[in-house]
């Protein structure tokens, strides 16, 4: 891991994920769960969770870039735009820092569209063995 | 909703919990699933995934404190120690800011177990609607 190292995945949230975020946290809003109650705030139909949205992150992190025994420090997001159901997303890592000496590492990560709408942008900060 | 208004709430992440979550986001990470694998890492067991635990606070936060209609602008978060399965674990939302004319709000945001151990701090921005 060297600053500009980068990883990028596609993902859909599909209706199964959705479901499977209301089960698993209780938050039942309809504006995830009814296109009819979405378009009445403003939206063009049922979004994802914030958080669910994110959570491939921290997966990515943990499996892939850079991948198991790495820990997890800090995360910010800015949810700069709705994500919408079924809506292809792009995921983007990038190291942008890391710490004087110690296997401390700052990665960019950003959820865009695929016609480049940025969707949540925020930083990691990770702690990775030396053996990564 | 003013500043100084505050929300507790206790839950339990369970087996179930973190099963849910590796489907969801496929991080199967063995420090999540097997006891010993987490104590080869220096965990007294078994931990779940940080973007696990922080999940319900969007979920207190879109369900009751402040409630449904709320956006969720953005959110910080360090993970301080590690959530373990089965820990009891209290989640503290507090109002600390409100931005000058705007409905914004900036919410403490603490994961703590019942020994008053830290495990995550955080601040959630989110917008409100002037009905709640």
């Amino acid at each position: 891991m060297k600053i500009g190292d980068r990883y990028t995945e596609s993902r859909k949230i599909i209706d199964k994920d959705i479901m499977a975020f209301v089960e698993l946290t209780g938050d039942n809003n309809p504006v995830h769960l009814d296109d009819e109650a979405a378009k009445k705030l403003g939206f063009k139909g049922r979004i994802a969770h914030g958080l669910l949205s994110t959570s491939y992150i921290s997966a990515i992190i943990a499996t892939k870039f850079p991948g198991p025994g790495s820990i997890y420090l800090g995360q910010t997001f800015k949810f700069q735009a709705p994500v919408y159901l079924n809506e292809e997303l792009i995921y983007e890592l990038e190291v942008t820092a890391i710490k004087d000496g110690k296997p401390i590492y700052t990665l960019n990560t950003v959820i865009k569209n695929t016609d480049g709408e940025v969707k949540v942008t925020g930083e990691a900060v990770i702690r990775v063995p030396r053996s990564l």
